[in-house]
Parts: C-alpha cells; sequence; structure tokens
C-alpha cells in the first residue's frame, strides 16, 4: 500500500510546503488539511492552538491513515508541536527546526534574518531555534505581505516597494545592534511565492532559507531514510493528494493553486467540532 | 443616572464608530466590546456569527446595562443584525443601513461604489441597501486596506498606489456597465483613518461616504431624538469609555488610539465561551 504523508496547517499556505513534498516524493500518497474555520491561530492561546492543531493531527492519522506528520504552520510548529507529538503514534515534523538548520549550513557569519507574521515573532520560536544551532536571529513581523500575496501581486511594484521598506528597517536595525546578517529566513509558509521577488531585491551575497524547501528536504530524509532531489520545474500532476477544509472551501480552491503550484482539485469540507 | 449605549465589532476597526459617536454625544456612557477571539467574522458561517454577535450583544446589555447597541462591524451587521434584535430588548443599529441612507443624499447620479472587505462584499449587504434606496451600488474588496491600516501606513506613498489601483480598477468597470459614479462609500470601519488619504486620489466631485459618521449620526438622532452636530476637532478625554476584548488585549491596546482619536485606557478581558 502506498505511504500517505499528512499535511496541516491552519490555512492554505502550507500548501507550499506540500509542493515542495509532491517535488521530492512523487509515489507517496498526500493528505492535506487546513483547517481554515478556526485560522488565524495567531490571535489564540497555547492551550487553544494546542487543542485544534491536535484535533487536525487525528483527523490525519485516524481518518486519512498518515504515517507521517508534516506541521506546515509556523504559529502550530511553534506552540503546539510538543502536544501534537504526545498525542499522535507518528514521527511529526514542523517547519521551525528545518528552517534553522538550513540557515546554520547557510550562514558563515552566524547572524540570520527572519522575516514572518506578527504572531510567529511574537512566539520567539524561530529566535529559540536559531540560538540552539548557534545562530543569531533578527525577527522582523511583516504583515503585509500575506495579503499582497492572496491578492496574487506577487510581482507586482507595489509588493516589491513594501518588501524594500521591510528589508531597509531590517538592515537599519541589524546595523545598530552591529550584527552582520548574511542569510534571510522566509519564516511563513505564503513567503515562497515572493521568492524570485525578495532573492532579487535582497543585498548581493545574502543567502534566501526557503523553510518550505528546508522542511521537504528535512521530511523526505527521514521519511526515505535519505535525502531526495527535487526536480523543481515539475509539481507532479498525478501524485495523488486529497485536500480537506474546515471551512471557506471557496477561496481555498480558488487561490490554492498559486502555492501548489498545480490544480487542488475538489477541496473536501470537514467539521472537527467546536 | 448616564445612559449608557454599547457598541459591538468583531475587532476594533469599530472605535471608529466609538469616535462618531463620542463626538456627538459626549455625556453619554460607553461600553465597547472586541470579540477578539473569535474574528476574523468573515469566514465563518451566518449561524455562527449570528450565534457570536448575540453573545456579544447580551454581554453589552445584560453585564454593561446598555439601553442601546450599536453593530459597529459590516459583518455581523451584514448578516446577524436581525438575530441581534431578536435577543435584546434594547434598539440596535448597524452600520450598513446608515451608510446607504448617506449615499443616497449624497448622490445625484444615482450610482455609487463601494469599498469593503473581501466579506462585507460577498454578503451582498451594501448592494441590498443601497438597492432599496433606489442606487445601482458597484462594489470591491479591497483585502490590502486594513493591513496596511493595522501598519500604520494610513499617510504612506505605498498606501497612496494601492488605493489608486483599486480606485482604477472600479472606474474600469464602472465604464464597462455604463455607471457614473458620483459617491464612494467607505463600507469597511477600518477606512476612516484612509478618509484624508482617499478624498486627495477620488475623483474630483466625488463625495466619500465615511459609514463611521453616517452611524453616529442616525444612532445620536435614534438615542436622542434629534440630530446632533459633531465638534470634529475634539474627541472628548474625559467621557466615560469601558473597553471589553475577548482575547489579544495587548493589540487593541497598542493600535486602538489609533482608531478612537484618543487613549483606549485598560482594556478588559473576558470571556464569552466557545
Amino acid at each position: 500500500m502506498t505511504p500517505t504523508i499528512g499535511v496541516f496547517d491552519s490555512g492554505f499556505g502550507g500548501l507550499t510546503v506540500l509542493r515542495a513534498l509532491l517535488c521530492r516524493l512523487p509515489h507517496t500518497r498526500f493528505a492535506f488539511l487546513g483547517d481554515t474555520a478556526r485560522l488565524p491561530y495567531g490571535s489564540k492561546s497555547r492551550r487553544t492552538i494546542a487543542r485544534y492543531a491536535v484535533q487536525s493531527a487525528q483527523f490525519l492519522v485516524r481518518e486519512q491513515g498518515a504515517q507521517f506528520l508534516v506541521i506546515a504552520c509556523n504559529t502550530a510548529s511553534a506552540l503546539a508541536l510538543d502536544a501534537i507529538q504526545q498525542a499522535v503514534p507518528v514521527p511529526v515534523l514542523g517547519v521551525i527546526e528545518p528552517g534553522a538548520q538550513a540557515a546554520r549550513a547557510a550562514s558563515a557569519t552566524g547572524d540570520v534574518l527572519v522575516i514572518a507574521t506578527d504572531a510567529t515573532v511574537q512566539s520567539g520560536a524561530y529566535s529559540a531555534a536559531c540560538h540552539s544551532q548557534g545562530l543569531r536571529a533578527l525577527e522582523k513581523a511583516c504583515p503585509l505581505l500575506v495579503p499582497l500575496v492572496e491578492e496574487g501581486w506577487t510581482a507586482h511594484p507595489i509588493t516589491e516597494q513594501v518588501v524594500r521598506v521591510y528589508l531597509d528597517e531590517l538592515a537599519a536595525e541589524a546595523d545598530a545592534r552591529s550584527l552582520h546578517p548574511d542569510t534571510l529566513v522566509l519564516g511563513c509558509t505564503h513567503y515562497p511565492l515572493l521568492r524570485p521577488l525578495i532573492e532579487r531585491i535582497a543585498p548581493a551575497g545574502m543567502a534566501v532559507i526557503d523553510s518550505a524547501e528546508s522542511t521537504a528536504e528535512a521530511a523526505a530524509r527521514l521519511f526515505n531514510g535519505r535525502a531526495a532531489q527535487p526536480d523543481a520545474k515539475d509539481v507532479p500532476e498525478d501524485a495523488e493528494v486529497r485536500c480537506f477544509a474546515t471551512d471557506s472551501v471557496e477561496k481555498f480552491e480558488r487561490l490554492g493553486s498559486r502555492f501548489l503550484g498545480r490544480a487542488v482539485g475538489r477541496v473536501e469540507l470537514i467539521d472537527l467540532g467546536g
């Protein structure tokens, strides 16, 4: 029987992680759940987020037979990874640790920048993960980037200006703290859609770490026992993917293909309760 | 005893409505509730929104003694006004009807533009309210404006460009439908902070209707039995305002003063249950 990997997000941004997984593990079955009825997780308490995330993880393991879980959500990875690992009897991988590990491999100076949502920055999870890798991290919340991506303005001149404002503010703050960053971590599952624009704008020599790619790489290594190189151009059209959401199926279907790089097909509505 | 008006929003954008009320009814006591734990309402079903909004309205009436309620939330006004009116024994006013009435008073051509959030546009509530006033309405979702306001970029060149893009798209669509709009309704409680910028950019002769102002005007008329003219420069510092939120008190306190035009003071955390 084809093994199944469950991928979980509070919304559908985590489809960028699924995309990176598909490119590396095309002969795997995937079940993706977006807990869209209860997003955003960022404004909720740790206990509430853990309860929602555990319910979602249990659905993927019990109902969809997932033998491996990827938490493709920064907030849930930051606040609920332990709770999920205790609640399900399969390996569970979050997005933050692989991003920090990739930053460590890329950075010569040991100073890294992290851009993410307000909730992720406030959790301090990337700083902690980078610190445990011996890195110093400077984090910045970039709340305009998710709505710009969802508006479809991924190559728009306005988006370029917004990214410049954020990167300039980060550079000024790094200067003020005498940091010499050479690595920029994209700490939000929406940001891979801005990667070409960010790589064009970022200072010369700055490595850009896409935590979706880093997570897929780590998952492929854990799941396969070996690294799998992606065939980056092709998102396999025939790989088996089932998508579930707890609400707002229409928006998921409409916008999801931009994140997944192929059609998401019909999204199945499920009810996880309160 | 000083009469109390309850003001309800899913977040804190409705503080712009409270601000407009304070300028007209400075000798009234106000209780404001932001149901921040359960926002955004826009992605939820009508039944769920009605349940949340009724709980919030009952808190303001039963616990805070409100004798009059203003629903300073477009989504709740669109989807739950009837349910709230049935659930509480006091008069209840939403933001949509007063906006449509002000548009009718302002428009000579009978064609009006409405900008709002995606959820409000999808509800069709402004189109329906305008239609019942004999107006033709063209609505547009502007999802970048709320995050731009929350970022504090209310006079930023980037925000000006974004507004230009949206207004240009609206003008093109109005042309395509042979409409001749002369009135623009700001159909979101965040947008009054962009009013100076929007009035500067909008075509000459376009009336800009601020539904927060229209709603406060209607409330003052209903509550007082007569119209009250605002002393627009002064938001009374000494008027009694108690603010409540169901989560994220910190963000409310940090950003709220921009919307209210004075300090919001301490925001009290309450629990309305699941």
